[in-house]
């Protein structure tokens, strides 16, 4: 005898997304056409995904018919575009656990426990989620949001304080040059840590802080993090170890660490959906995964010919908007209807038909 | 022996894009991404395609990141985003032939024997041509362009004139109502019919021309043309056959007919491609159709779930364009790039990388 699970608490769907970046916010507009309203989940606090994430303000120029636009703005404008279908948002959780049940529904599980049965899935989940590259060295891990941070919140916080910002790339540039220039947050000493005499970073920055060293308001040290010390559970300075082979200790209040940020399939790659090389291989009709009723969309997905662009997801979402139509409406004839001509999309819209004064 | 045909004056060229729709005109930038310059052409005089031909103030809802647009405001942005590849229009002009030649190339003829051999062409051609449907009445069609008219290019010709407006949509009607009220072009008289009393035309303007006909402004008759008189070559009355069966002389100096445009494929079925139900068969990894190095992209191509979406289009664009990479430069390994992050785009799109000051 088996027990079936039951979900007295989950939200009933006809569609859950898995991603609030550009595609899975698009995707809520290529349902909401079909008259289908979404559940959106996002592990960010915000929607807008990858390009607010990683480049709110750097221009993208392949967006067609937008010449120019900021991740932000691409955001913004695709917020106003899906306001009109009341797509309902879940974010700051990720998607934990994903269960076909036997009446054919899907049960989602986020790990905020926000619960859902739902007819069908749209996975635009990117990349994964984003998390920064660690600094591997045994037990800094306890320091972490005390001590040691890979993100930077709020400036203020590190304000008077001497500081080790270890990387080369344009974030640990950029924090470096703020923490000692800027006089809203300026901090008591900074000393930039990076493996080599070169760097990732925009050329403008590194001149700038070589010109910080020669005045003697930072310090720049080659080499790499190789331990700590600590005093009544504090972490009081790094050793770092020098292209020379000499281990110095460098003392410290805080420590931040810039690497990028590493790209994680994480819980999805449990969902026994077929992957090929870290993305979930769809068919190029409805998008579908290995799964009837899970959708894959953007960067996640691989098709031949696949290539990770944002207007070719946007072309996704909408196949497989059409392809979710034989889960949620099983008996009804979908057909194709021009947002320019057809009353009826007009009304889902909740704009006027333009031919009726 | 095989007499090899030679071409003096043929351009040689990279890729030949036919059709400049909103999904021709992105063509021109994904190509151009690569680093590839295109000649664009088009039946029509300007570049625009459907959109602009047929609803150019109408909005449209379905562009990715653009909540609503008219086609002529989509075609002037996507005019403005290709700027920097300098693509070459050819206006005005329909192919009207295409041959493959020894060496692999493409040679393009156009009805302004515009010439060219092309190592790649792009069909972007909608659903073809727009012609408008004709008037059924033998011997009418000597009168065309000088006093039976399918379309209204300057509508001062007509001031003063003795019309005869045969349609029951939009256009009947509103060049009806324009016609009999503008007072820059007014006509001497105007009479409109249509073969019942019924109109797909917008209800308000139906209801403004009924106004009028009761002001005596204008007439209104049930039926159809069924024949027509005329004097010394000079077309003078149109025979309309009434509900009633009964046959009227209704005289006039210029008749305008308004059944709407019909697509023609044209001679693009007559190049040895491949096709179903009028339209092109392609991949979905490069989007060729059976000709390798001829590729369809838009409402014209046809494959699993194609749906006829602008946005469809924009992502065949893309993929088409790496596609042709293996004719345009066999020798080249082509990556793909982020507008976003890469010095090169930046260089080929001719703006400023943002990391340097």
């Amino acid at each position: 005898m088996t027990t079936e699970r039951t979900f007295p608490n989950a939200i009933e769907a006809d569609a859950v997304i898995i991603g609030a970046g550009p595609v899975g916010l698009f995707q809520v507009f290529e349902l909401g056409l079909l008259e289908v309203k979404a559940h959106i989940i996002d592990a960010l606090a915000y929607p807008g995904g990858q390009p607010v994430e990683l480049y709110p303000d750097k221009p993208i120029y392949d967006i067609p018919a937008i010449p120019v636009c900021t991740g932000k703005e691409l955001t913004d404008a695709l917020m106003k575009q899906i306001e009109p279908f009341g797509a309902t948002f879940h974010l700051g959780q990720e998607v934990t656990e994903v269960e076909q049940q036997p009446d054919g529904r899907f049960y989602v599980c986020t790990s905020k426990n926000t619960e859902f049965l739902t007819k069908t899935i749209f996975i635009a989940a990117g990349v994964g989620a984003f998390q920064p590259r660690k600094l591997k060295v045994e037990g800094l891990e306890k320091f972490e949001e005390s001590q040691l941070f890979y993100r930077v919140k709020r400036p203020e916080d590190f304000a008077g304080k001497n500081l080790v910002i270890v990387g080369g790339g344009d974030s640990a540039l950029d924090w470096t040059l703020d923490f000692t220039s800027d006089t809203a947050h300026k901090a008591e000493s900074v000393i930039l840590v990076h493996r080599r005499d070169g760097f990732r970073a925009a050329p403008a920055s590194v001149q700038k802080m070589k010109a910080l060293c020669n005045q003697h308001e930072m310090q720049f040290l080659v080499g790499q993090i190789t331990g700590y010390e600590e005093t009544d559970g504090k972490l009081t300075a790094v050793k770092v170890t020098g292209g020379d082979a000499v281990t110095r200790s460098v003392p410290l209040d805080v420590l931040m660490v810039f690497f990028g940020l590493s790209p994680k399939l994480g819980p999805i790659a449990e969902w026994g959906l077929e992957i090929e090389r870290k993305q979930l291989v769809v068919d190029t009709e409805k998008f579908s995964t290995s799964v009837p009723g899970i959708f894959a969309v953007g960067d996640i997905n691989t098709y031949p010919g696949k290539k990770k662009l944002i207007l070719s997801g946007f072309h996704e979402c909408a196949l497989a908007a059409f392809g979710a139509m034989d889960f949620i409406f099983p008996e009804k004839k979908v057909f194709l209807q021009y947002t320019t001509t057809s009353p009826k999309l007009h009304k889902v819209l909740g704009v006027e038909s333009p031919n009726f004064d």
